[in-house]
Formats: C-alpha cells, structure tokens, sequence
C-alpha cells in the first residue's frame, strides 16, 4: 500500500466546497495541497454554520490534509510568492470568476512561463468562455440550469432545490478526475495542460432527459416515481411511514408479488414488463401501497421485503446514517481529527474516500488553521524567516 | 491536440448507466472501449424508453464510441474469449452483483493472473464487501442511503426523489476519476490493482448534514431556501412563475437591495451579513417575492436582476436547455451520431464532455448496434473466422 500521489505539490486557490473538494481528494491520496486564503476570514466555508470553536464543519471536511497559506492576492508580494510556488508544482487549482486570475497576473499563460509541465485547472459556474461565462457559480444555479430543479418533483409543484450541494460535489469530481486524467496524460507524454471544468455542465450532462427529443413525447415531472421505470419510487405506508422499493425486472418484480402473496400478478399481462407496468403505474402503485397499509409498522413490510428479497431502502436521516454498521465497519465514516484550533472536539464524524484502492492508502490529517503553514512555505521557497514572519503577519492581517 | 487516452484497451462488462457511464468517459478520450453484452437484448439500457427505431436514447448516450461485443457470461467459451481480450487490456470494469464474477470464473484474482498490471474496477451498489454489499444497485437505493431523498422538499413532506439518476452519473465519475488515478500510478510505478467503486458512498460523501453533529441542531429539511444561506432558493413571482436566487455575500446583497430600491436594507442589522439574514429568513424571503410579484412579468423582473447583477437562473426545460446559447456555443450539446441500425435520424442532440483539455481532444462516434464488432474482436484475438462466426451466431441468438 502506497500514498499514490505522494510527492505531488498541489496549489488550490479555491474556495467553498468545489475547488476545496477536488483538492482535498489529491490530499487523500498524498499530495501536499497548499490551500491558498484570503486575509482576515480565509476560506468562506470556514465562517459557516455549523461551528465548532469558531471553525465550520463545512471547512473542516473539505480541507482536510491540506496546507494553509494565508496571503492577499491583490499584494504583488503575494503573487511573487505563488509564482515561486509554481515553479515546481504539479497542479494549480484556481475558481474565480473567469478573468480574475488574469487581471491578478497568474493566468495559465504567466505560469506555463514559469513552469511549462504544470496542470492548470479552472472551476467555475459556465466555464471559462461563452455567454454565461460570467454568471457567478452557485450551486443552486448549476441545478436550476441543469433542468434537476424544474424535473424534480411532483407534478404541478415549482422546482425543487435539492438538499445537497450536487453541483459544487460534482464539479469536484470531475476536476478531480480531470486533473488525474492530465496527471496520466503528462505522465506519458512529458506535456502539461490547462483544463476547464464547469458546475453547470456537470450537472448538465446528468439530463437524460434531452433523449426524449427521440420520441417527441414530452418530459415531466413525476415526483416520487421515475417516468420510464415501474415500481421503482417511495411508496407510501403505515403510519406516514415510506420506504423506497425498486422492482424493475423479471427476478425483482417477481419476487414482490410473491411478497404480497399476489404470485398472479407477476403473469398477469397488465404487468409482465416494464414497459407494460409503466402504462398500468397508477394501479402498480395502488397494489403496492395498499399492500404495505395492511403492515401495523413498516418495519414489518420491509423485514417480509427483505426475506423475499425485494430491493428496498429508508430513506435515511442523519441518524440513521451515522449508526449504519454497513457505513462505519467500511471506513466511509471515520472520525476526522479537528484543526489544532478546535479543542472541544479531537475530532468529529465525517466522510472519506470515494473508492478503495487495493494499492492505495488514504492520507487523514485534520484541516489546517488559517495560515498554520505560512512560515513552513514561505520560508520553503526561499525566503528568510524575519521576510516570511513580516508577509505572515501582513497577511493575516489583511 | 491528441487523444489522450489513445492506445488503452478497456473492457466494459457492465449495464445501464453508471458502468457504461465511466467507459464512455474513457472513450471519449480516445480508449478502445469493448462493450461486452449479453445475449439477445444486450444491455438492459437498450430497452429503456424512449426509442428511436428500437434503440434507446439512453443506451446511445451512455455508449457513444465503443464497440460491442456480444457474449453469454456463462458459456466457458466466452469466459476463455474475456481472459483472452484481458491479457492485454489496461482496464477492466465490470458492475456486477459482488460475488458473480467469482462465480463466473473471472474475479479479480483470476484476471491478475493473466495480467498483473491490470486496472480492475468493480461498480456496486454498496461495494464489495460488508453488511449491505448484496443491497442491489439501483440509483433510488443510493439516494435513500446518503440522506438526499429524506432531506431534499419542503418541511412536513414525504421523502423525493431525483428526477436525475444522480447515484449512477456520480458512481461513473468516481469510477472514471478512481480508474484515471489508478492508470496515473501505473505509470509511474508499474502497478495494477483493484478498484472498488459504490453508488452510496459516491451520494453519501455530498451529505454535509453529518456536520450538524458539531453544533447538535439538527438538520431538518427547508424546500426551496437553504438552511444556512439567505437569501439562497427559489422564490415565487409573477403569473406562478419563479426564479432561483443566490444573493449572499456583500456585494451581491446590496446589488439585489439596489435592485429593489431599498438601499436601506443593505445595511439592516437584520439583513446586513448572511448570519442575520438567516435568522430572518422568512422575512428576507417575504421581501423579495413581495418585490418580484410588483412585475408583471417575470422577465421584466430577470431583467432588473441582470442590470444590477444578481445571481440568478430560471428552472431551465429540455426546451430551455436545447436553445440555450451557451451550451450550445461551448459544445456542451452536440449530434451525437446514432448506431447504423438508426435510420430515422443521422444524429441526435446529447451531452458530450465534462471538461475541456488544451492537449486533449475528444473523440465521437456513434454507439454500436448489438454485436456490431464481434467479427473484428474474435478475430482479432486470434480465433479464426469460422469460430468467430460460429460464436457470434450462438450468442446473439442465446
């Protein structure tokens, strides 16, 4: 087992969850990321809520084994500080609105000068060019223009937002895998590149719904049952209870009637296929919700789902979550150390690791406090310790 | 520019969306992705709806540019065709039931065997091992676990569901970014390994809510508006229209107070940072539709936001999205062209990319029909054409 990124320097001018992400997954696997903050408040995913001793949940899980460098981008020192950094360097991770590195002065184009091997990735809202280039890169418009806000839901309802910030993750996802992708590429080739990664079109290209321009049928919401596959939703059951069944083929469809001690209606040719159950949802729905009313407890219905083996799911609360033997015995939750800052807590539940590497090892150090490595990097790239402590104390300052 | 993935041999043993997904992704790059389907319906995404000349929508997108090659799994002929193709593929991916490719005689184990330096990922619902690893993979099961489907709606409502297969997409962009970090080790080291890549972990990893254990509050759902940002949702105007709005740092409140011509909200102990302006939410909320319905439409009130810079987005269509400018511009959407079965249409709009590379160009063509490169696979892997032929017959048949 190895650190599969091990002696791979990272800068990540990032902020919020995106950039901070993607960055922290190269950290996971044993790149030093220096995590580059702004004066005074860092990151703004640290003055978040929650907190604990001042310092965000939020910030605290997507900054985990990185470095902190605290200094002011608008301070031509500052920018001499990064393009020493950069030098050797394998990654430069930045998300500002497009434009911003460049009026600054570290564009690609600056520090491919300086170092022509590096990787150079771009986060933003719509990408670095084109007319939506400069809409700012929330989350929640990500979602809206993906089409995921206005198709989730029931029908008649406004759009949804969803709980999660799936626009931030899966923009981090996919830098992550783009940078991996030109890490293999210069790996091979000796070439660096520039990469432009986009919150929008991440989500964008999750709608499968363009496909329906193939039969001219319209989408539509359809709540808490998917359009084209049946059962296959959250069925309603006793006592306001719901559980989540997906029954979509031979095997699985059978086995409910069997469930339901209604063995005829797996022939019954209303609801032999899919495709035929999807024309007779309404009533699918029906038999099923009918079925699981006649439970005192959902937790009867799902054991009787579980012992005939009919896919099944709660949907989970945090609660449920952080008790769920199958999470914590798979190292999908572990206990993060906290920042130095932190002292009511050594260290706080949290999630790490995407996937499990047979050669691979993952790096777990806690998120860094602002600045906590200032005097290490600025006096690593060459300055002496009195100009490292005189730029430090600038910085924080702001 | 090149194709950066040029020369690799992968092996796609896997079905619907997130497997097919994945080594998409790597053809795009320019990969040989050999897509390995069962007898007579292939795989199952063939048979989703909607379809144009019997061939889905999904299966076309989720397939671009590989080949297929047509094999029944359980024919020790075919199993001796797969060891024959691994003995100089790069990836093998396969999203079985854990335990099937053991049976099936084509684990992980018997395929290093063969080749050593092979990157073998598996895709599952729950991953390989643990209490829930039987769990089957189907995207609502992953969006019950993680937490989104019981947070993501109003207060008071049952649990939704995405109308995206959000669990799928997100597992094929782990599995890609797990496979591209796997494939950068290799070369670097030598190595191959396993990859074990889950639909839940991938969802479970966006739950932030886990954080709320820091302050002991507990998260509780909050529809259209977030729970820690303000004002941040989808607020209702004119006609039942609406419109998602983030307006949460400094800048961008005073715009929208601008924008409303209430300056002096702007500087309001009660609105003046997001922290306060979470604690008058309602109000905040009530403030803004009560702005946005003085219009009486709701393009008079975009517009208004536009001028003043206000980070806003409609809840986009499929209509919406295929005349947007910007996608379409950038090549976010383009034709992809359709299988040679497909007469009815050269071409069919869809997503393509999820990043762009200054040295990386990508690849299109269209998805196979079923068993399309089974001559050109069997034959290339040494058998002769008669027992290719001989194959080919038997296989497609069943």
């Amino acid at each position: 087992m190895a650190k599969m990124l091990e002696g791979l320097k990272v800068i990540d001018i990032t902020n919020n969850i995106a950039g901070p992400g993607a960055a922290a997954m190269l950290a996971d696997h044993g790149a030093e990321v220096i995590h580059v903050e702004k004066p005074v408040w860092g990151d703004d995913a640290r003055n978040y809520v929650p907190q604990i001793d001042g310092v965000s949940s939020c910030y605290m899980f997507s900054n985990r084994s990185k470095k902190s460098l605290v200094l002011d981008l608008k301070d031509p020192e500052a920018v001499e500080v990064l393009k020493k950094l950069a030098a050797d360097a394998d990654v430069f991770l930045e998300a500002n609105r497009p434009g911003v590195m460049k009026r600054l002065g570290l564009d690609y184009e600056v520090i491919r000068e300086i170092n022509p091997d590096i990787i150079y990735c771009s986060i933003s809202a719509f990408g670095q060019t084109g007319p939506k280039s400069q809409v700012p890169g929330y989350d929640i418009i990500a979602q809206a223009y993906s089409g995921m806000a206005y198709y989730t839901g029931e029908p008649g309802t406004p759009p949804v937002k969803n709980y999660f910030a799936v626009g931030d993750f899966v923009a981090g996802y996919n830098a992550f895998g783009s940078i991996m992708t030109a890490l293999y590429y210069r790996a091979v080739t000796g070439r660096g590149q520039y990469v432009d990664v986009s919150l929008a079109r991440g989500l964008l290209t999750m709608n499968m719904c363009i496909g329906d321009r193939v039969s001219g049928i319209p989408r539509e919401k359809t709540g808490s049952h998917d359009m084209h596959l049946c059962p296959y939703g959250i069925f309603n059951g006793p006592n306001g209870d719901n559980v989540i069944i997906g029954a979509i083929n031979v095997n699985t469809w059978r086995n409910l009637c069997l469930a339901m001690e209604r063995p005829e209606l797996a022939g019954d040719p209303r609801y032999i296929t899919n495709d035929v159950r999807v024309a007779h949802k309404q009533e699918v729905i029906s038999i099923i919700e009918d079925w699981l009313g006649s439970f005192a407890t959902m937790e009867e219905a799902v054991e009787r789902l579980n012992r005939f083996g009919v896919p099944n799911m709660k949907a989970y609360t945090v609660d449920d979550i952080l008790s769920d033997e199958h999470a914590l015995s798979q190292g999908w939750i572990r206990d993060i150390p906290t920042p130095e800052s932190v002292k009511s807590a050594d260290s706080l539940p949290g999630m790490l690791g995407y996937a499990d590497f047979s050669e691979g090892e993952l790096v777990l150090r806690p998120a860094p406090d602002l600045g906590q490595h200032n005097m290490e990097i600025l006096t690593g790239c060459g300055l002496s310790y009195e100009e490292a402590r005189r730029l430090t104390e600038k910085w924080l300052r702001g």
